[in-house]
């Protein structure tokens, strides 16, 4: 327990939800065929699902992006600052409102890895491998990861209760702590996203993303896929580069 | 009639319709929010309409701009192929999608203007003043136009019989001719938009659109009004100036 | 020679100038080298041209884009209003400043195909071929061409001469009329420009760009290999697919 | 000293150098003139003083933000993780490459207030007032801030020493960590920065950066301000928000 009553939480997940969202395999297609057949009652398009999924797997593979830009979807996620560090260089398609350590006190709610996220790194920068730690790895993370957030919240509290400013105290808090935000896209600038914060056999073009932010990726891509199927299916065949 | 039976048609007015949206007042209330208070849910955020107009017509004030972001608004357009090339220019928050003339004929449809379009333009650039054209002038443009818009698109059919491919053939056509497309945007990219593309004298800054643009951009506002009534009302009342 | 003493003229080809640029290999090397070495001072970064060339490939075949973005290239550009209105459809990345026909009386000037253009397309879209066009088919082309240009801008002349304004009276001229441009962007935007918008047997992804924005774009890539030789090897290497 | 042998520095400033530029106030002019000009020589562009200042006025009042983007600016920024935070919130016209946490030990130095920084915050979201703190309030914010990032950094190096990877580790780093990167932009997007990352008395808009990111933001002024003195002093006059 802190001074003024918030459990201290170390958490080994994120979270991600789907808050709102205006997306559909159809909005593909209609904005695809504006371009050879003006515009076209929404009923017509994607009736024969077979066209629909070829049209949808030609603009994937020839790189035509901009179909794939008239929806969008908003993301609660809550997830370490360095987590959101990587996120926000996102930059074309992506907005985002996230909470701020200069308007409110910031929760002690910390990351730390669980059993299974692999703790050593091994080879070069772009050839990394990770593999798995010792039990003893992982209980040194664990007890050297919680005392010392506890301390830095601590020294957080004590700035805070001697009068300093929240955007002044926040200093000494750590880029494990939790932050959440709104983050809004759309299905083309996802892809970009998961093309390079996503690790996967069916890359054409090998990523190595920290385990942490493709955490948040799989959880936006699992939502997505429900969303678009034929898109992120086309996504998936395609290689996983962003049209 | 041209010759594969398309009737030609001297059009007015341009055409705008909503074809989907995901946009409400709600989705600025918050996203704002989550920058004091974390995650709230739906329900607790914009129960006091007092409250909510208050925190929007602060972030309209203040230009903080995000929050206005987490919605979107997909439009069908058709409209004269100069008014596009304006349109096209507005590169941050929109998506296009439009017809081709590489992949399709285009159709005899051209832009003349109204009896109410003012055709005669006074003052320098930046201080332009249009004031109303004598009935002559009104026929002279109803006559010059109709006539070089048959003889072009004539042209045009005489390629296309000859075996000239479209994009090739489509040169002679005329930026008077209609073309259309869906754009999607958000509420942010639309009010940077009307601020340029209206003429209003709630603006503080003052801009002077062409006339076929404004009307798109008085249609397109008149449909996001009606989704987000607070936050339109915050921007007039704020100056027409985008956050 | 039209009335007020401009001679009309019929292009073949477009213009392309490099107007200033801050823009060369090492730009992209130091940008890479902060993420491993934080700063460096210039000297030290880019002595060893093998491993400079190495990095400069690694970061293009692993899709890091950023360090491309560090560097600026402003262009001139002349060429017709179809061109111009696919040119503007690249919207990340991309700064344009073009002629306004609503400030200046447009000059005469209009494209017609060179002898080397092939006019005749053959296939489905996506899967255009064209081929070369007849004897015949040329000279219908230019004699058409010719003759609705002339006809078009005589009807544009007519208009200025009746008073009307030149937005209103600019409505007839053809998207086969010049118009020039400042284009400003970096290598990141402009290799993405190329792989969309030049054929190339090297293209892992093919592209099928209209052949006038194509010699717009073959300009700009000689200017651009000119200044960053090594980066453009590595495009090419790549399959001239952007990072 | 930290056991590698890294000496841990404590700062209460930050560094900002511009790397390199291409960027003037005629850039404006030839961008602006071509609207109206179609190609000038640059030579022709800004012979008289009085004309270039008045059309740079006149461009930035009325919002023509476009000419204002044909130059660029490369700046190296070392500052602490949370001024780095809000600073890649700013999407476009900016680039960024940054250090990273995962390729390479973090060095130990953090950020600490001077004596000048005001420490004690007034007022309501929005509204905040920062006033000086007392002797004490400096001297709780200097201990507990220094021992905490001691803590915090002998928990970072502790884990590297078990074997743990970097990116794992650092997450008990804390935001007051400084950071380095290179950040590109144009005139533009550097005013939109300033007006919302300065305060100033002349500023139309108010705004209520927090006083680190604007210790930044006032040295990009300041090197800014000498390469494009009239583009500059038009941006003060207009009162500080960008076209």
């Amino acid at each position: 327990m802190t001074d003024d009553g918030a459990e201290m939480r170390f958490l080994d997940d994120v979270t991600v939800e789907l808050v709102k969202h205006s997306a559909s395999d159809t909005d593909v297609l209609w904005a695809a065929r504006v371009s050879t057949a003006g515009e076209q009652s929404l009923e017509e398009v994607g009736t024969d699902p077979e066209r629909s999924k070829g049209l949808i797997n030609f603009l994937m593979r020839d790189r035509h992006g901009s179909p794939f830009e008239h929806n969008s979807m908003t993301f609660f996620v809550s997830a370490p600052i360095f987590v959101f560090r990587e996120f926000h260089r996102h930059r074309v398609g992506w907005s985002y409102n996230e909470e701020s350590g200069r308007y409110r006190e910031l929760r002690p709610d910390f990351y730390v890895p669980g059993t299974e996220r692999k703790l050593v790194q091994q080879g070069r920068p772009g050839k990394y491998v990770f593999v798995e730690g010792s039990p003893e790895q992982h209980k040194v993370v664990t007890e050297v990861m919680e005392a010392s957030y506890r301390q830095s919240y601590a020294a957080y509290q004590e700035m805070l209760e001697a009068g300093i400013a929240r955007e002044v105290a926040r200093a000494v808090l750590p880029v494990g702590l939790f932050s959440s935000m709104y983050a809004t896209c759309n299905a083309r600038s996802l892809m970009h996203f998961l093309s390079l914060r996503t690790k996967s056999e069916q890359a054409r073009v090998p990523s190595f993303p920290q385990r942490e932010i493709e955490m948040v990726a799989e959880k936006m891509e699992a939502a997505w896929a429900r969303l678009m199927p034929l898109t992120h299916a086309a996504f998936v065949a395609s290689g996983r580069v962003a049209p």
